[in-house]
């Protein structure tokens, strides 16, 4: 699957993703009263509207990106209703080509992080058929119940041809809480950087692997040295734009070859209509069309540290 | 809400709670054909299944124990029907006034930790609008992110009066890859440990926290050590049973007030009519009353040792 993504990225010559994660106040008026009007002031009518919104940013930036992000949490906080608008939302972007990663953080002991995997990036056996739950491509893992945990996800990469990012240094201010704690004098986040290259190795895809790793844009110095340890892993970048990550930061994500990092931004371009600078272009309206506009800035912005 | 727990927990004797955790070849085949025969070999068919084997164990149980703890996971691999049928079990049980323990290990940044609570333990904002995503009393959490990505949660158990569970010492066979590393010559789950008794006195009720820990039956001679830790922090303790902890293993849970834990049984209770010992004295179609017991047994054997 890592080298569907990385031709995606040669195609689109964009290395990042749109972080799908509505938050209701991001979603204009306009498209809330319009699932409100066909569903009340319910969790039907906000799926709606996060339905609304994500299709027309989805249809004004698709040409542009190899990939989207979804956040799942967005979604079910909605319940049943969110998580319909999720699946939609999958689905609908992998109908247009796109690459979907759901950002799910799941993880559990061997026999849950199975029935997460199936869930996701697998097929249930439900008596003598087989069905797709979510069917995204990728998925982000949550390592801290170590291999028995993360393998389950691991083997079924290698049987439906799919991929993981396991958290290995987040962006969030106090990431480094557990972390950056030194074990034997190296960073927590080091260690486990050190197993996912060593899951990594059990899915490789040509020159990378199908397990990737989630490496903060905010952590410069840290992504440097991450970088050097797993050269064959493919990085998730979170934290660019409004969590206060810039291109320069997060040029030492990336190889030598240009390759090993796809970065997301979500409010930045998903809510880029209520930013000041796209504001005096875009009425609420053309919330999409200043999303198409943020997404070719960030492409831009990027591309010049490479 | 941790002073409900601990009043359903004296008014049973029971320190116990039944995990829901439906695998589909837990459940017996003539369920399993009601599922199929109603809507055919399909997601919509296994929650089916799933529902009305959960339903029946629940009726055979809920007089007994204080509480149950689904596991999300087994739900979500089947997608959206799959997580119909946890919503259902969940409303059902709290309906039957058990205290219901969501096993979602979520965690995430701020802001999506703050819609994982909001889908799992609080309301969500819809216009002039408020409703409740998945609404469960407790909820574990995963601490990896630190924090800033814990906090929210904790809000949303003052706000709400609800509960959660923090990892802190999993009970699966490499949770101690990452979670016995020694930082400062002390084991990670200490200071994690130490973490959530800070995130505990934010959210006291009576002598216990609403903020809880889970820790794994199967490393007792941590566990006694996490008591002395955090004394006034209620533990979850899951891996009773199937997963090889025993009641000796699992007395140093509990602080001298015969209080202070609450251990799970998933398999061994909802698939006791597949166990030997149950196996003679009741058919498959009696599979609710093998589960009823399997959990006399359990609460007597933990009783022996309190």
């Amino acid at each position: 699957m890592i080298q569907k993504l990385i031709e995606r990225i040669k195609e689109t010559k964009a290395p990042i993703c749109v972080g799908l994660d509505p938050m209701l106040d991001y979603i204009p008026e306009h498209i809330q009263k319009r699932g409100f009007e066909e569903f009340g002031e319910t969790p039907e009518g906000a799926a709606q509207a996060i339905w609304l919104y994500n299709k027309e940013i989805v249809d004004a930036v698709a040409d542009l990106i190899p990939a989207v992000k979804p956040q799942i949490a967005m979604y079910e906080q909605f319940g049943i209703p969110g998580l319909e608008a999720y699946e939609s939302t999958v689905d609908y972007c992998r109908d247009k080509g796109l690459i979907v990663i759901g950002d799910v953080k799941r993880g559990d002991i061997g026999s849950t992080s199975a029935a997460y995997a199936t869930g996701h990036l697998g097929r249930a056996k439900i008596g003598t058929k087989t069905c797709p739950g979510f069917n995204s491509d990728f998925i982000t893992v949550n390592p801290y119940l170590g291999t028995d945990g993360v393998k389950p996800f691991v083997d079924q990469c290698n049987e439906f041809d799919k991929g993981i990012f396991v958290l290995v240094k987040t962006s969030n201010p106090s990431s480094g809480e557990f972390q950056d704690r030194l074990i034997d004098g190296r960073p927590l986040y080091e260690l486990v950087a050190d197993k996912v290259k060593e899951w990594g190795e059990l899915s490789m895809d040509g020159e990378y692997s199908n397990v990737g790793a989630v490496v903060g844009a905010t952590y410069p110095e840290m992504s440097k040295v991450l970088r050097k340890l797993m050269p064959k892993t493919f990085f998730l970048v979170p934290g660019y734009g409004a969590q206060g990550g810039t291109a320069e930061d997060l040029q030492y994500c990336f190889n030598e070859d240009g390759l090993g990092a796809i970065v997301n931004s979500s409010r930045g371009i998903i809510a880029a209509w209520k930013k000041d600078v796209y504001k005096k272009d875009f009425a609420p309206e053309e919330f999409a069309k200043a999303s198409r506009q943020a997404t070719i800035d960030m492409i831009r912005d990027i591309n010049r540290v490479l």
